[in-house]
């Protein structure tokens, strides 16, 4: 069993790399901040024994040698936050992968695969579209060079800013897709299921798929108090009955189909000019891909009428998606098998969110283990789990890849 | 008359300070394209002969003597511009005092009263709101020290932005106010109706009054794909709703009365997180008050049952306005009879928009003189005018000036 105060500690200690405002983080991807939780982390990789790998597309890859030379047992998740984050969105996989290491060397443990802790660039999203970034490219689905070309509200590039952080690795990516034997994903669940059913553990089956389509609706600048009513060409209010819409259209898909839009600009942003362009990103999401399909596509006309009828104008870019995921049947029974042997209460779920898992599954056998957070709350900074929740999922985790990895 | 072609070659001399994207202007008020916008026109002034005063808004006054020691004919409006903002908004007025002057000095008639050519420090209210801000103060609306506080959107007060960009004077804000005798402003109309009846001069005989409400709707952060439909609590799609209830009511209450909002912004504005906060602003405006006061009720009681109805709440600013406005009959007059006098077609018009002329009108007698714009665009860096509608508008400005002054 893991040390459940020892992995507290640890979380406690990153999360005061990049505070938030509010008792959260704001660590988001390349910034100077993910840079320092990227050393801290480096540092109790190396003080515990491991070897740091790093990738050009800034992956971290910590291992620990096996008794024989055979495929590596992944374990890991992400340390970049929102700009309003919790503690534990991600952390708690990277951080619940170390504890599990520095339980086996404890225990002086060997195994006979390696054990790599690993921790994914960009999985939020939230810098630079889409989600998931870095291990998508890992896993083939992305192509390096588009990856990098991603830039952020401020036009910054994703390359460029690895760069100026000095975490870009000389490791092709995906070089050692065909070294990995498993990969398991501890996450907090970041919904309310778990917490209601009074769960310790869920044990992830499928992840719903996603589609992020960006919208760019353009009208007409012109002054509020002199345009008449019928002169306007105004993008913020095509913007407003397009949401609405989008709130229509997810609930009637419901309850297994989530839509809403949660990047919203407005140009020139001016109190006294009719919006003369609304760029906002619309996320549908639904563990079936044709109902994910049938939302995007009623939305898309639902758009073209609503500006149509005003006299505007609008464009669809997917910036962002990933189709339904079921994941590895022995990697599910492995955890299913370890909560179970632990004696702690279980459920099967499906993920809500995204997660690097979501790709590595295209690579090798993966699956994921989640744990409650109070109210289901996450993407806040208010995101909170207890102790014991911690300590369940690192020891699931803990379980499901030792016996993975072999003793 | 004046000279049309020294008048359009000013025009887009001072249009080469603060370049737009797209052929206009980004001249924002207290930036440094503004600081050489004054400089260029402090230039002018003094080639012209006129002294510079300056007082501790900013506000600029290049003065002429009269031949006898009365109180002076004021002209002028703002050389501060939208952030995508047109080459004639306010800069028309500023520089159309400038050519009196110098039609004056080439035809070396002197007048008994003064005349000062002034620049208002912003007025478009777009950097810091409110809109008119300087002339505000200046006439006793506002006091200075709540101006000065006033921030940009990165937090910026506007009084230190007033010592950065240098242009703070000594003299005290108002204090030449009892030794005005009128104030004439020249504006484009900013609206479609003098173009569309084909009249090259509007008489304005009054301004319509405008309310500026900050909404802040406060929801719950949380992720757009573990979150429940029935959970959120989306302060973005209220917002939407509220943006809808605001068309509506505006809509109810035409044709003497408009509504929209120009200024938008979501916290935290990520992909995949429900906004938990939305801060918009509600321009509405009208040429009867208690219009103005019912649409505004009618939005607050609408915004506060579409966020009761969600489990969320609203708070209400109001971060500007000004009541409907009676410029002076004899001021009003003096324009109408100078624009028969020279021949130019003209009509009474309600300006649309809120002018430096609508506090000054508390100060001295006040009129504004309005020429057409190309479809009625303005805060748009398309705006459009002709140089015949500048000389018509300059002309009668001239003439009615001069008749206020006496010679
Ligand atoms: N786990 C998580 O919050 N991932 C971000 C990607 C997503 O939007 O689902
Ligand atoms: N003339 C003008 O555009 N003034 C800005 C103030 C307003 O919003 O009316």
């Amino acid at each position: 069993r893991v040390d459940p105060d020892r992995l507290w500690d640890s979380l406690m200690e990153m999360a005061k790399i990049g505070p938030g405002v509010a008792g959260g983080n704001n660590r988001q991807t390349l910034t100077d901040a993910d840079a320092e939780g990227r050393a801290l982390f480096q540092s109790w990789c190396e003080a515990a024994g491991l070897t740091m790998g790093l990738d050009k597309m800034g992956n971290m890859f910590a291992r620990r040698e096996g008794t024989e030379d055979l495929p590596a047992v992944y374990v890991g998740s992400h340390l970049d936050t929102q700009p309003t984050g919790g503690k534990y969105d991600g952390v708690l996989g990277v951080l619940g992968g170390l504890e599990l290491i520095r339980t086996l060397n404890d225990l002086n443990i060997k195994t006979r695969h390696p054990i790599v802790v690993t921790n994914w660039t960009n999985e939020e999203g939230t810098r630079f579209a889409p989600a998931m970034l870095a291990s998508g490219v890992f896993a083939g689905v992305h192509d390096q060079a588009w990856a990098e070309d991603k830039t952020d509200a401020e036009g910054k590039r994703f390359g460029d800013e690895l760069d100026r952080i000095g975490w870009r690795g000389d490791e092709e990516v995906g070089a050692r897709r065909d070294d990995m034997r498993a990969f398991f994903e501890l996450h907090i669940e970041q919904g309310p299921i778990l917490e209601a059913e009074g769960k310790d553990i869920g044990v992830v089956t499928h992840g719903q798929g996603l589609s992020w389509t960006q919208v760019t609706v353009t009208g007409k600048e012109s002054h509020t108090g002199s345009t008449p009513m019928p002169m306007r060409k105004n993008a913020g209010l095509a913007m407003a009955r397009i949401l609405e819409k989008v709130e229509e259209i997810a609930l009637a898909h419901a309850p297994h189909a989530v839509g809403a839009a949660g990047h919203i600009d407005i140009y020139p942003n001016s109190r006294n000019v009719i919006p003369g362009k609304a760029v906002f990103t619309v996320d549908f999401r639904s563990p079936d891909l044709a109902t994910i399909e049938e939302m995007e596509g009623e939305m898309r006309i639902a758009a073209q009428k609503i500006v149509d009828d005003m006299g505007l104008t609008v464009e669809f870019e997917k910036t962002g998606g990933f189709d339904p995921v079921t994941f590895d049947e022995g990697c599910v029974t492995a955890v299913r098998n370890a909560a179970e042997r632990l004696g702690y209460s279980h459920q099967n779920i499906i993920s809500g969110a995204g997660h690097d898992a979501c790709w590595i599954n295209r690579v090798c056998p993966t699956a994921m283990i989640m744990t409650p957070c109070v109210d289901g709350l996450s993407h806040n900074e208010a995101e909170e789990i207890t102790k014991d929740w911690a300590r369940a999922g690192a020891d699931v985790l803990l379980h499901a890849v030792v016996e993975t990895a072999e003793i």
